[in-house]
């Protein structure tokens, strides 16, 4: 297994990353991506085990509700690339079970290059969502035919493929990147029908970042950010070449659409995950400003801290019901229940605003004037900062002020807004949440219990 | 085991009961009370088994998550009054265990009472909300005493007790009652810490029913409430003797709320159980009356049903978790969680009304309009009543016109009404749900979740 | 001017009336529908002046905004037929001021037959929504060329028309019926461009109607509905003759959709001005229960009661300023602005059940278990009854269940299902009223504004 | 009057200003609060007329709804100091026509201050939030008695006072602040029941200044926020005195509660039309970016626009209504309504993350990933951003970019945080404006307007 600083010096390979109009030759030299790259770094030394035969729990395969369950808190504690990597390995074993009947050479490739990943403890990334320019036009109607990534040569040892990829997490700091079609094709849409493994220092592939890291000069008032930021790499593959073995499909149109549901699948577990512990941290500190406001036993502040909790056990309750229901594929690997989890994950999702706005209703406006840490050193103004902050006297007007950079950072400055715009993005927009959560309804069992309900079904006949 | 017929006659046993005005003498000389009764004689035959030996499963008690899982199909098909029943005696049973220990004469008492109800196969009610009063005064502060049912004397071998309890459902038509505090007793309110088992026809007992049975001569436009309707009975206790053995709480206002909380906890079971199958029988409707209407691809209408299915599948997810969270208590019962349980009684109550304006959203005015059964079979205008009221030419007009009936009687007339305000009121109002659901919840977890977040935890402690 | 009685009188004309099965000879025989002619009737007795040159204020047209706002008392105060007639006579003016130019004979017949209507002070209703079989299609292309109402024959002297209209409020009850195309008809649909007057006893025209009225013997606790319901009609148009002068639109289908747009605007304006004074009503009922009750200064209910009262205050602003924004048309007449009135109504039917939620959640389950007026009369059970309904001792029991029927009779009952119903669809459902809505907005406007924010317009061009 | 450039040499006066730990000698030194100065010296610009008798239209009274409405527009084209300019100088006008009668005094040392206010035509700022302590004491209970601002000193010639105000818009961009009591005050709370107005550069008064203006070295990817920013001010009055002529209450608590209301409706009568204007902007942005993604007429897409248009609609009825309906005071000045002001500004803040939540799920992912401009101009990746970028072929891919970035900086990042928290939370909370609203509700009439459908009222008492 890899060690943190083996992880660092392994970034630096020729890869071609752009940040904020400049090329970053290392990325160790650069403020933001180094942060995010440490980030990277502390998750391998925390995963480290030495020996010849140690395996990453990332490359993990959950056999049951058990196993699912056990493996929340280890993703919840792990950095966001750790967790790409661990949803792209389970994605692509997951669509090799259900396509390797009819296309055993695929499954087998997939077979082997999770085996070769697994052993080089590499961190992947998840390339899915393509530049798709004309929304209300499938890929091969484009006026740009590069709209969805696509090949452009065939050779006889691999192909040559073109596009971009977009909104893609850390692209910049893994080592390989998982590129699947971000949807179903049509015959006619072979070029597009392309599955692959490809390094991020492949020639052509470049990445364009974009970071919500704080550039204030001193970010301590971003407490949470300026530890935990990743960028989001736009990825082009401006004609890149992906040699036979790394290719897991091509041209099977008929199956373009499996990675997609099978990464969505996951992707929306580890959503859920996420924002359930997100509902339960944003609880906490809704009932830590209470208490520093001296507010915590007015009615309607409880009252609201009552609805956030309710959200809280709701989405949780989804997830448990997903794991409580799992399934068990062909190849013996449980996948949780999909139906609980896009519901679960569709109402984090559309909700996510209320808990914010609570927790802003109850904060009061100095989660945004609350002065900086700079502030209470200025022998000046300090004092009388840390006086006039200080409202439960049981609570340090310092404690106080930390709690509110804390919530601006999280919910309310530029993190804020990527989560927002992520937790209802992520996995698809609402729509996309809603169609798969309909798929999976049984409802035909829910049109017999209402025919059932109105005396209209065969007396003979059951609702269930 | 009493047979249906068996139980009808039970009825006979001079107790007092009174309809919009009237004494009724025998139930079942009274067409409404009748068709109630004998909605519960066919639940006796229903799980009717012959032998000494042989037990109602209403009485059984869950020992873990599967057999609490395995009740809830068989509550489902119940009547109200076996459901009732059964909570009644879980409610009874879990109050014991809870209280055993301190007051085991109590204990023994409900358990040889629960012995002898289950050998006679009897129907309980439970009798809780009290009238009340003035609700900004606690029982002993009341101008009327008598606004919280209380001991008025003492004797020898039991007491005499006064009061009112409200919203009784089928009190005129089970057995017995289960009298209980309608919540935590204050030292100096003895007299209100009251629990025991009484009758229905013990001398003093007074029920005064109302009910949402349709009134029409043809009732027919009524598919649902003409067979499935059970009074909600205002019982007055005018000076009920109460002897010993019947009596499980008398005085000891420290153990007063135990018996609502218990029987709180079964009835929320009961009511998501229900609300969980009623959301997917809403969704049913919403699916038939969209394709009956040719609107079943229209984008909004799928939306909508999108959206109730998203709340279905939250409100099962809730309950699956409760049940997958269960607690084995003392006497080796399984509970739900409570949190879980409640959480997803909030939201059921909470958001019904959006499922019924959807559900009537997409079906449109006919709901109300749709002419009745009976003008179908007028000769001048049945042929033409149908020929209009056919939409999709794929589903007949009379069976779209049944759809209608359904969809207006269970949400859209009496039954319906009855519908919105006990789906919110039943197990307490929306108010009474956020604070148990506010008591479950690991608030100082989600604190320290929050400091974690905010980097404000020492180093060495997790947050977990 | 005709009086109440001289309307009672004029219902026996022949007209061809069902009401649950029976065909009903003289309206005034049947108890229901007598009730309803007899709520027109008091209708007619306010409104009467006597002498020759008397008119109906229902035949007015408002001429600017405080005539607009001065009408918005007398149509609260007038029944509902009195409001589909005014409804009718605005609809057929504004249908007329809009396609006077190109069609002056529809005009002409529209202005004379208006006038004789005035002469006469007959009551109209509104034919509008047609069966319309598969929503999926057409008119032109349903499986039955009847889904939609349409000429059959064409004669020297006018149409023979056939099809049915559904929800027609009062149909049976007024004197004529103004039949109008449901919606915009295309080239090829020229038969269903139909608008005509018709006499509702003219040979062919069935109505088949529904009601909500209560059938308790002892309707007492409808305190409301028994005095206040109106029949819905289904009218059939069985091969109906129209002679030419009261035809209002033959064939013209680029004017098709004129008659319902102009209806849907003053349709809307009655149901936002309806749905402003419901509102305040339910706020009225929640503060009274909550002070029946002893609740009014308990926090949550006070918060309940703010939203509810926030949501009358903005439906009434919406009202207001529709108002405030009137615009005169070609004839002088003064029409409100569609924008604020379709955004009101929109408004006001998606959180009207927020509203009843509110309220039923304030007034808890005695909303359904109040005993009746006549148990209150029952010497055994009426003291006790009384005494256990007081809460608040400063309001007898006997006015809190009073309320409690009233508040059920209003929102959770026949009545109060037909309101959850048709304040969604009156007017078009909520999807009509969104697009309604859109269409009236200055769209270009606010794009200006939003490239003005963002400093993408160039710089001599203002946002607005 | 002043021009912008005499403003910004005004400025440099020995005010004590600190921003993030350093206390800033000079403003125009400073990046940040510079373009903030620049930002009010335009404005200054824009409103410059020469002449001695030449009186800036933000110190004008309007006295009737026409004025009221001819108002809006200058306000909106303002920035944040001239409308806090000009809410001063209402508040101050609006108390003293109330309190004129009792306190002579003040009402003439308002008026001549405001006279010299407004012929030196400075900018003022509103001290009004104080750090008010322990939010469930009083202002007279709390452990440090300077939680709230009060009177520490009386001499002869004026007072002393200390405290701290919060969330203080521009203070210290202005010349002048109006210090004014948070709160109603009781009897023994004197001392804080103080209002006045105090130079910036006072001796004691020092100023700790947050700003969500971005930090980034390339800041044209805020292409709002780096143009309009505008610091908050930590006002902390360090024993400041005040002489006579400038105190407008000191000591009559009765009278505390005045400013702060007459301030609250001026301050929501300029967040409402904020909001309504801001509405409008986020309708503009919905749908410039539906349509360059190609998605402008996909249903849901579209539903989604509707609702935000009925959003915007009515609110903005409500501040229409507001107008219409407005007040004329003892002075001749008009008042909007309160009752609508407040509902329209409940819903605003309310609504508003539902707003930017529909936004943000139309928009999609590249809210957060859209490169930076400068990416554009790198040669390596420019072009390829841009056909990447392009999605609607209508809409150049750097158009669509720069969306993203207005979409972003206002709705999803430091900016966007800011607006949420300050939308909900100026003016009041969501609770305070539930209060405000509910006490300018005619709730009598609703009550009597209940009883009325109720059938309770005397035959001879209407409703209205």
């Amino acid at each position: 297994m890899m060690t943190g600083e083996a992880y660092l010096k392994s970034l630096d390979d020729g890869r071609a990353t752009y940040f904020e109009g400049r090329k970053i030759e290392n990325i160790l030299d650069d403020k933001i991506l180094r942060e995010s790259a440490e980030l990277i770094a502390e998750g391998y030394d925390r995963l480290y085990q030495p020996g010849e035969d140690a395996q990453s729990p990332l490359m993990d395969i959950p056999r049951d509700a058990e196993g699912l369950k056990a493996r929340l808190p280890i993703m919840t504690a792990a950095d966001i690339v750790a967790n790409t990597t661990n949803q792209s390995i389970m994605t692509l074993m997951t669509a090799a079970g259900r396509m390797g009947h009819e296309l055993p050479v695929y499954a087998k490739r997939i077979d082997a290059w999770v085996k070769d990943a697994t052993k080089r403890d590499i961190r992947i990334t998840e390339c899915i969502t393509d530049g798709k320019g004309d929304r209300s036009l499938s890929p091969g109607k484009q006026p740009d035919p590069d709209a969805y990534t696509r090949v452009v040569e065939r050779r006889p040892d691999g192909v040559v493929i073109r596009g971009a990829k977009l909104h893609i997490t850390g692209a910049s700091l893994g080592h390989e990147t998982m590129v699947i079609p971000t949807k179903a094709m049509k015959p006619g849409e072979e070029d597009y029908a392309i599955a692959c493994a490809i390094p991020v220092n492949a020639p052509g592939v470049k990445i364009v970042n974009t970071s919500y890291a704080p550039r204030h000069e001193d970010d301590r008032v971003f407490p949470v950010s300026r530890q935990n930021h990743m960028p989001e790499g736009f990825v082009i593959f401006d004609d890149v070449f992906v040699p036979e073995e790394r290719i897991f499909l091509n041209g099977e149109t008929k199956y373009a659409a499996i990675f997609a549901h099978s990464l969505g699948l996951w992707e929306r577990l580890g959503g859920l995950t996420f924002m359930s512990n997100e509902a339960d941290e944003l609880v906490g500190f809704a009932q830590l400003i209470a208490e520093a406001n001296g507010l915590a036993k007015v009615a309607h502040v409880r009252e609201k801290i009552s609805e956030m909790i309710i959200h809280a056990t709701l989405i949780r309750g989804a997830l448990e019901a997903a794991i409580a229901n799992c399934e068990i594929g062909d190849n013996g690997a449980a996948f949780p229940s999909e139906l609980y989890i896009n519901a679960g994950k569709y109402q984090a999702a559309a909700q996510y605003n209320m808990m914010c706005r609570h927790l802003h209703d109850i904060s009061g406006g100095s989660v945004l004037t609350a002065p900086a840490i700079a502030d209470l050193e200025n022998n000046e103004v300090g004092p009388l900062v840390r006086k006039y902050m200080t409202a439960n006297p049981e609570v340090d007007g310092e404690t106080r002020m930390k709690l509110f950079h804390a919530i601006r950072d999280l919910t309310a400055d530029a993190m804020g807004g990527w989560r927002y715009v992520t937790n209802l993005q992520a996995g698809g927009g609402l729509y996309a949440q809603r169609i798969v959560t309909r798929k999976h309804y049984d409802m035909e069992r829910a049109k017999r219990m209402a025919l059932h309900a109105a005396r209209m079904l065969p007396e003979n006949e059951a609702a269930e």
